[in-house]
């Protein structure tokens, strides 16, 4: 039975630069059935958390410009699911105003916050750990995060050392939180994988009410105070122009540099559940089907020849012929086409730069 | 002042698959902006033979399926000067219809035959020899071709040995031939081009009709006999039902092999004029403009990084990123995209193939 105290709060203000130009401004990765899967990944998030919260207690936290598209992939959302943020202030801003508009309606619930363009393949087991993770955040002042047991020396992730000598006791898999580290160069991350006592930082997070509030006005008291002033105005006609006044003078920081790396009662549980943020081609690589040379092709009319390790991401009805390419990403969308070296891919931030300087901001 | 006899026969059945994807069967290399000079291929040869030949004496000898195109490429030619055959015989039957046609308007003409999709740089060096051509066919029993001067040894062309101890009294640059050779190996060609009496065989041909009209009756009299049945129908209402009973039963045959290979009076008039088939890529590669990385672009909002050498092709307001490729190919029209080296474009030919069988004709 799911517990009714249970909400869930999915971050979906991801402007898309990375995929580019498989995801773009106007629809960013979290929107994109990324995978080939039938569902984008806003989708599958929403579809996680239908498992483990009341459908009408998971919210969306996203921009302006991205209501009609999430209520269009999502219509089982009330509008008032649905939180606008008017300008992009990182993750400390948006957790505050949704811990606030929660509370007006629900003063004993545990919140589960969570990015919505990740992908986990274990379902199940992921389902299990939010569910003992609420129900931990739920009888104790924890600030509980998510740490994925790593596999490889990701340089590309940041770290949670824990303490491994004290799991809590209810939950041998939860031990308090030594230090989170940002993303590492090589041989450090190299050294973190061989310690045994460093986990990947999925960015989720697990608290009750009253806990998140506690620590936000602990360590970020002006912006909880911010947020604060509007209590009486969340879930009435007020509430938008409230926010976006407030928005304006809101410093933009992060949850994990405002909070998580400052407090005290910050635990990690340990997991394995087939993870990861998607960040890279390389990663989507990894993740998908590949053909007998090892290429990943979407795309219902592509053609391969010496070609192998690709990814080739068309539109369906594109007539695609590659020859001789190893390792190359071949994107196409919305009259884009970016053609590059997949050991490469952190320039295409700057490739959409260029782009948008030269050609305008219709392309990217 | 142009001679009124001067007559001209476009030969415009090409069907595209060399070019492809930027040519397709609906619009053949010829009908192409192939060099981005605002002319079409057959546009600029129209235009040369103007300079040579009454407008109303140029006719262009093409596949019904092109009639529409060749209208409106060509606005200033009668219905009747676009000859239109109703199936692919390959060179001699086509020029025999033409010289039929001609002969019921003219049979005092002299006639140049010539492709309609090669590029000539140096137009007026061309006029003066095609002007010389005609006049010296004019007086003389010959089946004169054009031959030019090699700079290469080019696997990919015909070669024509000429003799160089007799050239023509009147003019020095027109010489007996003494073999025609078919696209040599590559050992071969740098042996032609070493002994210097070789030259590329530019498929052009210039003749009086009683020259041709006897050498097709002596060399190729069952394609002579078809087309001699029809005279007192060309140029009437019943032509184009018996030239579709005709070409039926006609067989196809190169006036190469059929004739020019085979007749004593063949004459080559030995030039250089900037000429080239655009028979590759890497033709068209030499003969357009480079940028400082020594790619050939043509595309509004293309954009390139570590790329050299490459020719990218693509819809003026496609925006395309290219990264990583040297001495590559990429084209896209209508919806097909082309990403090969530039060195296996022999193989076009065979992708084209494999695109028709899987995805079906609309794509070629």
């Amino acid at each position: 039975m799911i517990n009714p105290n249970n909400y869930c709060v999915i971050m979906a203000g991801g402007i898309g630069a990375r995929f580019w130009p498989m995801s773009n401004s106007k629809t960013p990765k979290q929107f994109l059935d990324i995978l080939g899967e039938g569902r984008t990944l806003i989708q599958k998030t929403f579809d996680r958390f239908a498992k483990i919260c009341p459908k009408e207690n998971i919210y969306i936290v996203t921009s302006k410009n991205y209501k009609n598209i999430t209520k269009e992939q999502l219509p089982d959302l009330q509008d008032d699911q649905i939180i606008l943020e008017p300008y992009r202030r990182n993750t400390a801003p948006c957790i505050a105003y949704a811990n606030y508009k929660i509370k007006s309606k629900n003063p004993n619930a545990v919140v589960v916050v969570a990015p919505s363009d990740h992908v986990i393949l274990k379902e199940d087991v992921f389902i299990s750990v939010i569910e003992q993770g609420l129900q931990a955040a739920s009888e104790n002042d924890w600030l509980l995060t998510i740490g994925i047991r790593p596999s490889s020396p990701n340089t590309g992730y940041g770290y949670i050392q824990y303490n491994e000598d004290k799991p809590y006791a209810k939950n041998n898999s939860i031990y308090a939180v030594k230090t989170f580290t940002e993303k590492p160069e090589l041989e450090m991350a190299k050294s973190f994988l061989e310690s045994g006592d460093f986990l990947w930082n999925a960015g989720i997070f697990m608290w009750s009410l009253p806990s998140v509030l506690k620590a936000f006005n602990a360590y970020l008291p002006e912006v909880d105070s911010l947020f604060k002033q509007g209590e009486g105005l969340y879930n009435t006609p007020q509430e938008a122009d409230f926010i976006d006044k407030i928005y304006q003078i809101c410093k933009s920081i992060s949850v994990d540099y405002g909070i998580m790396e400052k407090a005290q009662n910050v635990q990690v549980f340990a997991a394995e559940f087939g993870w990861s943020d998607l960040g890279t081609w390389g990663s989507l690589y990894e993740l998908r089907k590949k053909d007998a040379n090892k290429n990943v092709i979407a795309g219902n009319h592509v053609k391969t020849y010496d070609t192998t390790k690709c990814i080739v991401n068309v539109p369906k009805n594109k007539v695609v012929v590659v020859q001789g390419l190893e390792d190359y990403i071949v994107v196409e969308n919305n009259d884009v086409l970016l053609i590059c070296k997949k050991s490469d891919e952190q320039q295409i931030r700057q490739y959409v730069a260029d782009v948008q300087v030269d050609f305008g901001n219709k392309y990217v």
